[in-house]
């Protein structure tokens, strides 16, 4: 076994380097070229000051000119913006949350897909009120999932998973009126909320931006991950690895990217077809390969220990390595620069979903009636293509390492319950990490999550900032963009416990756990506020004093709002390396990182100085812990 | 009686300037101010050409940067922006049609709110296999009200009133795979599709805007129409005015604005409660006088022929009269602009939609609940205003025009009837007007809706086009403030009969109508469509064969879009004044103004030359007839 060491961002860009070199011999585009190209931002944009929701302008604005043509002041406009780019975060996931519902209207006995968690099901179906008794398991399914359906779009009443969080998280969303209804009649409120002659008060804009949010958080997302676990297994502890190096040279490479799992749950299924394998050898492969890029990956290691090929900015680099022989992409994330990307490869580059449909990319429209034939077919496509590689053109970086993964809630609960004394404490809850809390071994949490962004040299700051929380006793639950960052690192191998204070350090050994936990894709934050409600109800702390924070330090897609407005909803202060477009009003500034405080006992604070951002988080953490008298 | 006379717009806009003398001794901002300090517009918003939609930009596309940071060409940009502001003016007009469908829930005996078109109750019901035999009217009414609400959320099939549209219609929308779902769910998913990562392509993107717009037209706002008819009685013709002159300086003056007429209702019910009235005769005044500005005021001149005060360009000069003692408005084109505005007068401003809210307004929270109290509290509140008047700031132009209005599908019918033989011919069709265009009596008809916008000058278009069009035998029918415009000039008193052509003024003779008819609000486009399915249903043609096609000449606002996406895609040409911001894309624009052609039968075309606009349409018309041989 080699001596453990993480690898640094250094290695990381180095590796960048040799293949956009790669790059520049076939003439291919890159992110890091359109950046430039791109820079400086329009400033109007960046402060969100520009309005383009009616025909009159688009107005900005200016000094000279304080108002937009109806009037709406520098605050509205702001205000409108902000909550239209959460709505478009919100509609995005919980659109996904509603496809696993179809998903799961979709399974049956031996059909395409199937429940592989009946228990999950069954606790789902209480949790609702929904007679389990000798009921077929198909026919619990499909009303499970039409109740589910159902919260996009009842006419009345609030979402049903509001009611796991704890009653004082309840009771200030009923006083501050966000308690989310149906999921899609909060867009479409913000939406119209923001359409020309509506809402120009930041208060009111800003509030429906969290309930936007929270209808995301606790509803489309929440259902997301829980039909996702009922449909594929709810994930446990899974060891696998991550970075460019698990593609495999000899091997058919299959990439998928997005974030649904029913499409790569399909692939994976027939990546591992005997049929399927010899036809690769047929082709002169030793076998097939899938490794997976952005949330569609996380779903996939956490269930299956696909390895990880990388995270968001990373995606370009999966096709320059001239190994892929197919990048396979639902929705969400995706470069539509791996269109003409591919062309300078023999890569194909699929798209299969109607909600993301690109130019130059091979249309294969996969739907849950047809997944198997759909995910053969594009199986086949990729095994078909690795006789058009061109030799010359391969270079995988050697670079990997190895990541424990699939620390779903319940698989945390199964890990603090391995560290209970059975015979004396109550297993089943999270007291066990609570003590540590309280005893001061680990002085708290941070939730870090999100994207990358080229405003942040990118993965340097979830490495840094998690290195440095590490080392003070502060674990790490993770998710999306910001997991893979962590596994590529090797983060989230369980030696990385060395670099860890030694309270922490002590937890990882009992606990048998990584320093950084992989909680799933980004719509598994839902994951994480059912921990932190758990935390508040076993503690009898109010989820806000918990000494726990989250961090988003290299976010950039509207999802990320979305989730940022849920969680600072649900109590939890939230802090950013990146700033919305919203520094144009010093009212939607100052309500975001101040007056949300007042009305849900949390705020934003954003810091571009990522070592800055790590030190107010552990100070936080800290005053936390004070005011508990911990 | 006095002789007959149009006002001009030049008259308008005398009429404007001295108000802006009034503004000006205030110190009071004003559009025509706040236009100049707009202008130029930004050229990248303009054409579409700038995406805001991520973090890592705003990225702008230019020669030198034709892609954003992820690779999204120029088309993928402004496709998607085409889909987002689509989907705002579907979200907005629909979410106004929920807001009905929740006060038809409310109706109960002798409530607040009740059914006073029972007939049009049990019709749509029975439309809709809902049971109706025996059944109390409100449990009806509930009955009703809830299916409409899952009309918006329902997880599985397509809207119901889609089965209104011709058989031939309903097969196209199949067919392009645009039959609209859940209304909701039709704007998530626009907002999903336009996320990052997700579609880029133009085909892709303008296919959700078709279909988000079918969903708003043929879903929220055919409800949002039906149920105020089922809620406040279908419109019938009602003679009124038109214009500021409609504001008595004697009395209290309540102007209301906006589009829901569930507040309006409810403030006309009390602004004729004697005690009101006893009231305000207390304070001085000599009595209380409602007018309109929006749809509002389309909406209550419709069924009760309250006087329309003006149309969206004019909303300000009703607060600059300086004696407006409220203007009480509820949601959408509303300019943030009156607060500040009614701040240099005594105006009260008074806002009462959580959907919009406003800084430097009073809000009086409205609610179907307790509707009575709180109109009866708004109305008491611009009484009391009454006495702060500045006498020296009053100025009411002494300019109104007599209106006919109310004309709903139903009262064409009506008026059809009346020239029918009822002895040879069946009644109760649209066949005696199918008659007159078919013989050349009437050439075709146009529909015109829409905005004002200051990029054209306002009401000219709409006025000058409807005199060239009635001149040329071509029957107007209208709605929103294209209604307000032609009302202002006089083109709605049944004396324009003089300005047509010979065969139009026979038909306005023989069916006692002005030659523009007044169909309602702009959710109540959705008339027109059920019109345009009728005359296709009793001709025999197609809806995209009838020589009819439609206009917004000054449009502004989303819904504008949104509108004519469905109107469009229900096979009617549609003609604008003003350029989506979609030029800057040579694959969308040509889409929008041909492409579309090949998937629903109809485009659009724009021309900013209002002359040549009327003729293009004039042109097409008569191309419809040639083609048809008549």
């Amino acid at each position: 076994m080699s001596e453990f060491k993480l690898t640094t961002v250094e290695e990381f860009e180095a590796a960048t380097a040799r293949l956009l070199e790669t790059g520049a011999k076939v003439g291919a585009d890159s992110w890091q070229l359109r950046v430039k190209n791109q820079t400086p931002h329009c400033k109007f944009g960046e402060e969100g000051v520009c309005c383009r929701i009616c025909s009159m302008g688009p107005c900005r604005i200016t000094k000279k000119a304080p108002r937009g043509i109806c009037g709406c002041d520098v605050h509205g406009i702001v205000g409108r913006n902000f909550l239209r780019f959460t709505a478009g975060g919100s509609a995005t996931h919980s659109d996904h949350g509603r496809e696993i519902c179809h998903t799961l209207y979709e399974t049956r006995e031996g059909g395409n897909y199937t429940v592989k968690d009946p228990a999950k099901l069954k606790r789902i179906a209480q949790e609702w009120g929904i007679e389990t008794e000798g009921k077929d398991i198909y026919d619990l399914a499909h009303e499970v999932a039409e109740t589910g359906l159902l919260e996009y779009g009842k006419p009345f009443g609030t979402q049903k998973f509001i009611k796991r969080a704890p009653e004082h998280t309840q009771e200030i969303w009923k006083r501050e009126e966000i308690e989310p209804r149906a999921i899609d009649r909060e867009v479409s409120q913000a939406l119209h909320m923001t359409h020309m002659g509506c809402s120009s008060k930041p208060e009111a804009l800003v509030r429906q931006a969290l309930r936007c949010g929270l209808s995301d958080g606790w509803g489309g997302s929440m259902m997301g991950t829980e039909f996702s676990d009922v449909l594929f297994g709810t994930p446990k502890e899974m060891e696998t690895e991550a970075n460019l190096g698990v593609m495999e040279e000899e091997n058919v490479n299959i990439v998928v990217h997005g974030h649904d799992p029913s499409l790569s749950e399909m692939i994976c299924e027939y990546a591992e077809d005997p049929e399927m394998i010899a036809l690769a050898k047929s082709v002169g492969a030793k076998g097939i390969t899938i490794s997976g890029v952005c949330c569609t990956s996380n779903e996939v290691a956490m269930r299956r220990g696909i390895p990880m090929a990388g995270n968001f900015l990373q995606q370009e680099n999966v096709v320059l390595t001239g190994a892929c022989e197919a990048i396979v992409v639902d929705v969400q994330c995706i470069f539509p620069a791996l269109g003409p990307l591919s062309k300078c490869f023999h890569t194909k580059f699929i798209t299969t979903s109607p909600v993301a449909q690109m130019p130059e990319s091979d249309f294969i429209r996969f739907s849950s009636e047809s997944a198997g034939e759909n995910a053969k077919l594009i199986v086949k496509t990729a095994i078909e293509n690795f006789k058009n590689r061109n030799p010359e053109l391969v270079h995988i970086p050697d670079m990997k390492q190895k990541a424990f993964v699939g620390y779903s809630f319940e698989e945390i609960i199964h890990k603090l319950d391995g560290v209970t004394n059975s015979f004396v404490d109550k297993t089943g809850t999270t007291m066990p990490l609570v003590d540590c809390v309280k005893s001061g071994v680990l002085r708290g949490a941070v939730a870090m999550v999100g994207c990358n962004n080229p405003k942040i040299r990118p993965d340097a700051a979830h490495i840094e900032l998690m290195k440095k929380l590490i080392a003070n006793d502060v674990i790490l639950i993770v998710s999306g963009c910001s997991a893979q960052a962590a596994a590529k690192a090797g983060l989230m191998d369980k030696r990385a416990k060395e670099l860890c204070g030694a309270g922490l350090k002590r937890v990882c050994e009992l606990a048998d756990i990584p320093p950084v936990l992989h909680m799933g894709s980004c719509v598994d934050i839902s994951r994480m506020m059912i921990l932190a409600s758990e935390i508040a109800k076993d503690s009898g702390w109010n989820i806000s004093q918990v000494p726990v924070v989250g961090c988003a330090p290299e976010w950039m897609s509207e999802k990320a709002v979305s989730i940022g407005n849920y969680v600072v909803s649900t109590g939890i202060d939230t802090y950013l390396g990146v700033e919305p477009y919203a520094t144009g009003s010093s009212e939607v500034d100052a309500l975001l990182k101040g007056g949300l405080r007042d009305w849900v006992e949390a705020a934003y604070t954003v810091e571009s100085d990522i070592d800055k951002l790590g030190d107010l988080m552990i100070e936080r953490i800290e005053e936390k812990r004070a005011a508990l008298g911990i």
